[in-house]
């Protein structure tokens, strides 16, 4: 964080000072005051370490509350350790700032990226701060422990587990609809509320940190649902080298997408195949189910099973009757 | 590195599968097919953490050769490690790519830091790549590991330790100079190859990770030259709260930057307090110097004594008669 400052206590120095340093509050991160952290995991334990970047106009709209901004970066991270059974321990934080970017910005920013550091138990250990003549983009490397080996990967799924998800699923593909297009909110019958809980679902993800610990104990395989439930759980059955079959009507929706379901069938693949979840979606054997749904109950985390792994390769989504359901597009891309 | 993908193999995931997986040989890596890579450090080690970003059109230029920005993007943070006394263990990347970079681009860049990654032993753990419509941005958090509790800090000079420097002061900024005014060489006198191997400085830092050992052996504290000697120096002494007597004509100085100084004295100022060293600026006790010369001569790093810390706050740069320095800037800043 203490790099590329200006002389003497000016530039990157005084936005560090004024607002990362109160939320520096692990030793290893030195105030920011050095150049590195340092970071060690429990003796047996290694470290899981993801990286996701999310930059205005792409990944978030550039006059989304800065308080959503910062809890989108950080929980797009927190997602990954908690589906990969780590318990956070720490991020860096990249920011490349425009020059619209302001002093009230960053305090309401870095306030609420405090604010779920704190919650997560994830402390902010450093970063880099730098100008950018382009859209502000914001880039969090996230650590975790895991016992040594006990990351859940995506490969691990066998034939006959259950297939589970955690939360409610679509609800922000909607929510990113709705913003784009308010219109959409009367077509689909919703509610006033309804249509605010689907946008903050696609502001603010609800990432399932308090469900790793039995993601590692019971589940044979996860990821999180970042980019489209269709598209993420065919890259684990493929990671997996195993099929299996998702019963479309088994996938858990808020009672807003449930709503806008029923008023347009064919929101069904922008429900399934939407991107920003962030859910937990797991294989789990036979013999542990029942245990990892009463671990899922006890952490307060909504869990549904939604089909069953099978021989073969890939997902395959079907309806009702048992009619496979076609996507034109399995996931979200920026690309 | 596997989020953000395009349905099927298209979008990031085919940029992933042709360009990085290459690079991903750790197996904490998972060949990039994962949420999440694995890391350890070992027993009675921790690790040290660093991130530091580079944006196209302001730390470096759009059109720089992409090798040159592939090793500047990882050996800027190589030279924190290096620094630090780590030993690199590994890195996360993050990209994010505006339309005009093809694959042409992405093939030079990838190899150059795949060659780097080998060389410095600091493999691809994983990343995120992501579309951005401003331009070509990245992030690179860069891991090592040192014995627990000996990463050198900035803190920990003492009054009569001895300031060193390594390889030579202010080359990156004349390089800088002569790419935005090509006029200059002629003003300064300069041959075609001291021209080259100016601008070269500037493009590719050589960071001394050769001499992290030593550092961690025999430096009582250190941090490495990005930002101009002058402010960083500046903020090792206030971080050990001490002072320091530099004098200016013990910097160690290339044959070019020699030359354009005899030309034009004024540039004193930018090769003091210009960006983009990347070399360690270090305090060593009187009773270890001679011991750190023999490793800087052992690691071939060339190293320079340049002046001492006393008691007070602050670092004051002299002349040859022991006049005071001042300098309008201290440091290179963007903001």
């Amino acid at each position: 964080m203490a790099r590329r400052a200006g002389g003497g206590q000016s530039g990157e120095e005084r936005l560090i000072a004024r607002h990362f340093k109160p939320l520096a509050r692990s030793p290893g991160a030195f105030d920011l005051t050095d150049d590195a952290a340092v970071l060690r995991h429990p003796r047996g334990h290694e470290m899981v370490l993801t990286v996701d970047a999310i930059v205005a106009g792409v990944h978030f709209f550039a006059d989304d509350p800065p308080d959503a901004v910062a809890r989108k970066a950080l929980r797009v991270n927190l997602s990954d350790l908690a589906a990969k059974a780590a318990t956070p321990a720490g991020f860096l934080l990249t920011l490349a700032l425009p020059k619209s970017i302001g002093d009230g910005w960053l305090k309401i920013f870095t306030r609420a990226l405090g604010s779920d550091a704190t919650r997560f138990g994830c402390p902010l250990l450093g970063g880099d701060t730098v100008f950018t003549p382009g859209p502000l983009t914001i880039s969090i490397a996230a650590f975790g422990t895991v016992p040594i080996g006990a990351m859940v990967r995506r490969a691990g799924a066998r034939p006959g587990d259950h297939v589970v998800v955690t939360g409610t699923i679509g609800d922000a593909a909607l929510g990113l609809k709705l913003k784009t297009d308010p219109a959409a909110a009367r077509r689909w019958r919703l509610g006033a509320k309804e249509r605010r809980d689907l946008i903050q679902r696609y502001l603010v993800p609800e990432p399932r940190n308090a469900l790793a610990e039995a993601i590692r104990e019971f589940a044979s395989a996860a990821m999180d649902v970042s980019d489209g439930l269709v598209g993420d759980f065919d890259k684990l059955c493929r990671a997996s080298a195993v099929a299996a079959e998702i019963e479309a009507e088994q996938v858990p929706l808020s009672k807003g997408a449930r709503a806008a379901l029923t008023a347009d069938r064919k929101l069904l693949a922008n429900l399934l195949t939407g991107g920003d979840d962030y859910e937990i979606v797991a294989t789990v054997p036979p013999a542990k189910i029942e245990a990892l749904e009463a671990a899922a109950k006890a952490a307060h985390v909504p869990l549904s099973r939604i089909g069953r792994v099978t021989k073969g390769r890939g997902a395959r989504f079907v309806d009702g009757r048992g009619r496979r359901l076609g996507f034109a597009q399995a996931s979200f891309s920026h690309f």
